[in-house]
């Protein structure tokens, strides 16, 4: 129903036209890397959405390619980026206090009772199993960890507040609190309301008092927790006496919402984990022929903890983290190729254990992610490589299940359904992943259906955990992590086109993300927020009418998703000013939203002022009534 | 005066032994990295000093070019990494309490005074500018910092104890305790006996008071400081709230010996200050043309900040940091190739400031230290460009210098003394190092007086700032990190060959080091003691004689000479185990001193015990007696 005015001016569609205009050389990310070192994000996305628009012309079918294209950087930006890694960290509005955090850990340790703490514990060894095992050397030691905890804690006189440990104890005690967080975070409300009082925490927390225990609270009891946890490293002195614990404490955290909840602070710890990672030499776990049988099992673990790391430091990667480790192995595809001739020394050939699975699946995610933050489409070899890759790890993984299961003939424990869960599910995520890229590169008939089918899949894996009395699964960050990029595809795709089967799908999530776990804290609201506002978004693309009078010509609903980038983009580029008097470079500018806090930031933008003579005032209007109603503030809240 | 059996086999001097026997790729550093992977290095070292040993022969002036080439491994592992970036970590033995450490902020918060405070301040702004301005914004902040500080202290309640502030608060706090701690450092006596009571602080540490204050008093006192600033990072929760002012404090920090006195510690602040760098986008400071004035100030700014930590960075890396940053920029001596055509695109050649310069000469010394801590020869046009670049930072910093005399016509400020030193000391050092390469590795004869000229200067520079009343400038920690290189060269050197001159300068060293200033610490104890050591090492090699009966024939000094190094590479190469039981995997081996701890770990070195069969009992007679005597663990201490 739209009426474009194709552009005259086609461009290629490998750099973008500030680039082009400046003659330099343009790495095609949008915004590109060029334009935001030189403070020209705007003119970039400016000029990669009115290619969208100047392309598009006529029949829907035609132009929806290249709408799905946006899409790739608006995921990148506003759900993965917005919506996971933005916090407002300004210093200068928290009160914080070393005396009140280390108050409240004492409150938390003597709230937790000895028989509870061996329940938490129990908990974590029989239901958590694969999440952890393999960063710890012996389970055992928990146990004698915990019970010299007690003792710790009748031997030290009760009426003396500061008891002094060595940074040993601190460190033992940081690991057993990562274990019982984790089992707080997945234990079933009926457990935990065994031999735990919710009236202690109201008092504490001074809320009106409850006699049973409901998700808030239980989601309460968590940060509490996770809290502990934090202030036992930090009692340990971590920064100046460097352990493997902390790896392995930081490693258990990643099992829960901590990373997002908290992802200034896990980014900073995930930088020291990495600093001690490489200070014990744990980055060099090949094994040698001649190795001692000690050296080789701790090699052996060592491997299993950097893929763990490797696999957080991915999923936490971003304009907030700009130092990542990760990269230092390789991607599989290439190795593939390199290591033909070598299979001995390929990693990715090793006989295969869980954390190695995740850290293939994640890294061919991560080859995915490399081809599709890019403008440039991404090649049709390289998507079928990935997905040859994929079938090869499933194969392994097929082949480990049926290695078991010949072994014991009996039923999977609640451990191995928990890996099964896991690494399925990042089997179709991944899946998942190319057929969306099919569709939106290589506009493939079956793409859609192919992607619905496994997004299907996903919620499948996950009802099926209800099903099983497994729903605890389901809280698994990995879970929020891709819900959060496929359902709003789906939303996005229906703004330009509603079939039956993405309606279909819109509503299977819509109905899923409502259910998701509270755990996941404000991100469901954030989500589900999300798919209101496309919603919304679809009405306007179904209401208003552009008649184009240029080529600057563009429909409220791009300006929209436009400001939603750049709205992130900026967010992130934090450049503070060291002169006094005048605020942080990086303003959070709104469009026409007469929101502006800042106007120290003078922009150089007169093509936006062009575009602002352009547009009318009908539009503009739609542009900051939706803008004021769908705040996207509230995302990154 | 010793037999020599000169060795059969000859080897090129490219590759370890054990490489070209496993028919691997040697890169050639001692011990090679390969070997370090394989657990190899004691062969490795064997095989390098064993190439010495039978390579030396006959005469005394034809062999020491080889000992001065042992000399660059021994400089490396045992007074670099040895001596300045080794601790005992262990855990599990030193009590911490976060508790305490609030309680002794607390105490040094409340001996500061406000008068005192405000002379600390004015002393730092007056003297020690140059050491920190650059990272500063604006000078007047700090003394409005100060005003807060003692508002805030006034208003709040001084019978509660837990006064909360915000984020921003403590990091105020923390930066003017950074500047306390830099001035308290520098600070001379009788300017601190004014205004504060050394009896307060005696009772507080519980040693016997005294009437006046002396350095050992001042040295508490200024680890007091150094411990407050510290906490006042944790109070602003540092790690979930990052902060330019992070950086500026660290800056402000590494001024004193805290970098060395407390390096875990300080590793691992650096590597949160390179996080929160990137977080900033601090490290992208390249001005643009269309930067407004505010963001080219703040550019300005960023690039010295960002200069400052890469030196640090440098100065702090090593086995037990082994992510660093420096590394993104490239080499001067690369760059001056590479931007020949693109002057205005070259860092080094923008107009130049303190901290661009000292950035200059740190990186030249990086380009030095990596071709000699190989066992390759370093090319000599790679010598000669080091020697050309440096005569064009001369050249900068004197028509620097010029610029400014003609602009005022005044005697030079206590700050601009302070620059001029620095750098003069950063020159020269680099100068003595590149003559003491063409002395090592092309035995040049002027190569050794020109050596000494350099060594000599840096004396004169630091007696000049003792009669020009500047004694305190040669607290900075450049000076003991350079003298504790070069001093100990003329010693080493001294073993094998007495000249006059040599032993000239051997005198003066020694004079020198028994009178640097004790603000550093035990490192200069240590330091006095490596000198001894070597003086016993010399007696050593006059008296014994080696009567060789094979290859393996060695002497006692090289063994003693060895085995520092191996202990000193065993004891950075930190594996853990992880299973309980067990001990650390790198024990810290001795040779023939019965002082093995630690038997779990099974070596594989069949050569070490064949040298243990050819070598007499006399000879490991020598060996352990000198060992227990000059015991190399004190140098660790």
């Amino acid at each position: 129903m739209l009426h474009w005015n194709g552009g005259e001016r086609r461009k290629t569609p490998y750099a973008c036209n500030v680039c082009k205009k400046r003659k330099v050389k343009c790495d095609k990310l949008i915004p590109c890397t060029s334009c935001i070192q030189k403070g020209l994000e705007n003119e970039c996305l400016t000029s990669v959405t009115s290619k969208f628009t100047t392309d598009a012309v006529h029949s829907e079918s035609e132009y929806l390619p290249s709408l799905l294209q946006l899409w790739q950087s608006y995921e990148y930006w506003v759900l993965d980026i917005g919506l996971f890694k933005t916090a407002n960290i300004n210093p200068t509005k928290k009160k914080v206090d070393l005396g009140v955090s280390l108050y409240e850990c004492q409150f938390w340790m003597k709230f937790l009772n000895t028989e509870q703490s061996y329940k938490l514990l129990n908990f974590a060894v029989e239901k958590l199993g694969s999440l952890y095992f393999g960063c710890l050397g012996d389970l055992n030691e928990l146990y004698t960890s915990l019970e010299h905890y007690w003792r710790r804690r009748e031997e030290s006189d009760p009426t003396n507040n500061s008891i002094t440990f060595t940074s040993d104890d601190y460190y033992s005690d940081a690991l057993l609190w990562a274990v019982f967080t984790m089992s707080i975070y997945y234990m079933p409300l009926e457990e935990i309301s065994e031999g735990l009082n919710p009236r202690e925490i109201c008092q504490w927390l001074e809320i009106d008092e409850v006699e049973e225990w409901d998700d808030a609270l239980a989601y309460e009891m968590f940060k509490g927790f996770t809290n502990t946890t934090i202030t036992q490293l930090n009692k340990a002195n971590f920064l100046a006496y460097p352990d493997l614990r902390l790896l392995q404490t930081y490693i258990i955290l990643t099992n829960t919402s901590f990373p997002f909840l908290n992802h200034v602070l896990a980014d900073s710890l995930i930088m020291q984990c990495m600093h001690v990672a490489k200070f014990f030499n744990i980055d060099f776990f090949k094994p040698f022929a001649d190795d001692d049988a000690v050296l080789g099992i701790s090699k052996n673990r060592f491997s299993k903890i950097w893929y763990m790391l490797c696999v957080a430091d991915y999923n936490q990667s971003g304009p907030c983290k700009q130092i990542s480790f990760h990269t230092e192995i390789p991607s599989m595809l290439l190795n593939a190729t390199f290591y033909e001739d070598l299979p001995a020394s390929d990693i990715f050939r090793q006989d295969s254990n869980f954390e190695l699975i995740c850290w293939k699946l994640v890294s061919l995610e991560r080859d995915l992610d490399d081809t599709l933050n890019k403008v440039s489409k991404p090649r049709l070899s390289k998507l079928d490589n990935v997905r040859k890759e994929l079938g090869n790890v499933q194969h392994q993984i097929d082949s480990r299940k049926e290695k078991k299961n010949a072994k014991k003939k009996k039923d999977e424990t609640v451990n191995e359904q928990f890996a099964t869960f896991l690494t399925s599910f990042l089997v179709t995520g991944v899946s998942w992943k190319i057929y969306k890229s099919y569709l939106i590169y290589y506009n493939d008939e079956q793409a859609l259906s192919h992607s619905i089918h496994h997004a299907k899949n996903l919620i499948f894996l996950m009802v099926k955990n209800v099903k099983d009395e497994n729903s605890s699964f389901n809280k698994h960050p990995y879970v929020l992590r891709l819900i959060s990029k496929v359902a709003p595809f789906y939303s996005f795709h229906s703004i330009f086109e509603k079939t039956e089967q993405v309606e279909q799908i819109n509503s299977d999530f819509k109905e899923l993300v409502s259910s998701l776990p509270l755990m996941f804290g404000e991100k469901i609201v954030n989500l589900d927020f999300m798919l209101d506002r496309f919603n919304a978004l679809s009405i306007i693309w179904e209401n208003v009418k552009v008649i184009g009078s240029g080529i600057t010509a563009i429909h409220p609903v791009f300006k929209i998703l436009q400001n939603d980038m750049k709205f992130c983009t900026r967010y992130n580029r934090r450049i503070p000013v060291v002169i006094k008097g005048t605020k942080a470079i990086a303003p959070r500018k709104r469009y026409n939203t007469g929101e502006d806090e800042d106007t120290n930031f003078q922009e150089n933008d007169d093509e936006e002022l062009d575009n602002a003579v352009l547009e009318t005032e009908e539009f503009k209007l739609v542009v900051s009534t939706f803008e004021n109603e769908y705040n996207i503030d509230k995302l990154v809240a």
